[in-house]
């Protein structure tokens, strides 16, 4: 494959994880040793940043600040929501990108993200050969939902679990010294159409008893009878119940819990609250049951949690970030850089690569076997797939009692475009 | 001081925290040490373990897991809210309780927990004098609210401080990364009428734009028109805003959040939702500013995170324990151990003691003058206050990719008397 020289361009898209910094520290440092590479750029709110031309040049970044994005949750570069049209639909979009490619010379393009990145990576990378225009656009994953297909698990997706794991773990203890007075809690877990997350909760339990006592997610559909027996039940075995339950949660009908009882799920202003399955079952408990209840939502504190963050997640995100550069290097493109486990025990993946197709168009859902016939657990299955993603514990860098996160300091690279009216 | 032999009753009581069985492993450890003490004992579920007789034999107790507990959050010997009632009230209470007391050869009784427990220590150290039932009793402070007056603060405080700086700082990161399209984060944190526990976020502040932007708390009125026009100039400043407030934030006629707005505030069953804060000032920001929120509830979460925890606060909470077992062989009773600030650069904090009438009735609040004039922040005063309070880190055992916390094996005390009847 003939050399590709020119500058790089890497950008981050949709939800933040613990570990997305992670995949463009990889990016970055690895980018450094290859000097095909010339400039290396970050987009600004991804996709956004290069319609804007907003780019930062992180050559010139300290590079402590760099090494610490291994260390440092959210998106560093700044993450955007924004699906491209197609080309036919919104050809200005795809000729603004392509204008600022060229005038920036980008010939390498890598973009963190989920499905719709991916898809971004797809569209752009099909434009590219249309246009005949020299890029080699690849795709690194993360997502906290763990929903994406042809790869084994998502980075992100280990770190969450731990940090969801280690909540359910101490706020079970809590509700098991205090369930004389609260002897019902409810865990809302994020996650509209796959339940990993919340599945994740299992991990936590080492002994009969121990939370989460249930589980509920929207693979595997929920009934109101059903669960209040299953509440009943715990609670007369245990004297507590604690609930784990995803946003998405459907009763049989397909309808989420979260929009049901209207009458309570609408705000002052008569808007539906989303996320309220965790009132929903709270207001079932305490009404139908009449136990108390304490409710946990720890929305998007889920995903952030890098002070106890799977070191097995974030170096794999980090691999996978060089990886990214590599294979460009060596002439891959139009591809997301994958993980293929090839064992449990011990635990294994090898890095590898996905069709892009694969990813941008399905959805991966926990398999029905690896939920139990009533719908309100995990099987062994579940939890041999995901206690090794929580191994390992990242070290954080810690300044007067808190961690020391990255801070790039944003150097501009020139803007040889006039202004984007898009 | 005579030599008073016997045999030592420990219990806990109140809502847990990280570092409360950090207390009661400093007493048992300590106790160890005495020979006056003969058998250690745990009641479980706090003054009703005692009431019924349900005692555990912590000499039986596995070393190793009573070294864990003090890595170990919640409360190890169970928790309760029990008030005792006055003695001319509910006299057969104390006829109980000092029938086990005798019949068990109690002589030094500790507890562990805030103005309730401090209340009881209060009442039994009475009701003993008055019936000539040798007893040394002593209050070991614990709460997460840090509302117990002399101390100078409450073990357990610095541990949820610190937690919730640390979430506070992961929110808030990923909250600039992602507010172009949601940029609002309300995190509603506990505290009826204390917002220390709020307060303590402004510790993750490192930089101008970070978050917590506003924080409202009990001890400052919040004021509608004042709110909606703090969000939206911070809003325009920085293009987003993060907002930490108290469960127990009132307006200026005294009347919680949480309760107004009666149409969205009750549950299907027409029940008031509690800790609704966060629900009520979302439906503002989305009705009245148009802008997205996310809403974070940590809840019980808030208090268990022994995964980050203060060391300061659990060394102390230790320490506090072990104190209060030295006391009693001194002769010390009827006081609560405390601490006392001698210096907050360096930070140093003396062992001393408290009166158990000024715990048992009043409650410690922010003091006004470290909140700002328009009260929506704190003051340096209260960073130079907290900070010292949230430095080191817990080292926690970890097994299998999460912390490995304590399990005593409960062997029982045989009891001597018939079962209670109350």
């Amino acid at each position: 494959m003939p050399t590709l020289r020119g500058n790089c361009l890497m950008g981050q898209s949709g939800g933040p994880t613990a570990v997305i910094n992670a995949s463009i520290c990889g990016v970055i440092q690895e980018a450094m040793k290859h000097p095909e590479i010339e400039g290396i750029y970050g987009a600004q709110h991804g996709i956004l940043g290069v319609l804007e031309e907003n780019l930062i040049d992180l050559r010139r970044a300290d590079p402590k600040e760099i090494e610490l994005l291994k260390s440092t949750p959210a998106a560093a570069l700044g993450s955007i929501r924004h699906k491209l049209p197609r080309p036919e639909e919104g050809p200005s979009e795809y000729e603004r990108i392509f204008q600022v490619f060229d005038a920036q010379n980008i010939r390498h393009f890598f973009y963190a993200g989920g499905n719709d990145s991916m898809d971004t990576i797809n569209k752009l990378s099909a434009y590219a050969a249309k246009v005949g225009y020299e890029l080699r656009a690849i795709g690194i994953p993360k997502t906290v939902d763990n929903d994406l297909a042809g790869i084994d698990h998502c980075p992100g997706y280990g770190s969450v679990a731990k940090h969801i794991a280690a909540i359910t773990m101490g706020v079970g203890l809590d509700m098991q010294s205090v369930h004389l007075t609260d002897p019902v809690v409810i865990m809302e877990v994020m996650g509209r159409n796959a339940g990993w997350m919340t599945a994740s909760s299992a991990l936590a339990r080492r002994l009969d008893g121990d939370a989460p006592n249930l589980i509920y997610v929207p693979e595997a559909p929920w009934d109101r009878a059903r669960f209040l027996d299953d509440v009943k039940r715990t609670h007369a075995e245990h004297g507590w119940c604690f609930i784990a339950a995803s946003v998405g949660t459907k009763d049989e009908s397909g309808e989420y819990l979260a929009t049901q009882k209207g009458d309570f799920a609408t705000d002052a202003f008569g808007h539906v609250q989303l996320g309220g399955v965790g009132l929903f079952l709270e207001s079932l408990v305490r009404g139908e049951l009449g136990l108390k209840t304490r409710l946990v939502r720890l929305g998007p504190a889920e995903r952030v949690a890098m002070h106890f963050a799977s070191l097995t997640d974030r170096d794999e995100a980090y691999q996978l970030g060089a990886f990214a550069v590599r294979s460009a290097i060596e002439g891959v493109t139009a591809k997301m850089v994958s993980l293929e486990r090839t064992s449990s025990d011990p635990y294994r993946c090898d890095l590898t690569y996905t069709d892009l197709d694969v990813v941008a168009n399905e959805e991966k859902l926990i398999p029905r076997q690896w939920l139990n016939g009533a719908g309100n657990d995990v099987t062994q299955d579940f939890l041999d797939y995901a206690r090794p993603l929580i191994q390992g514990e990242v070290p954080t860098p810690i300044e007067n009692g808190l961690p020391r996160y990255a801070r790039l300091r944003e150097v501009p690279v020139g803007k040889k475009l006039p202004a984007w009216g898009g």
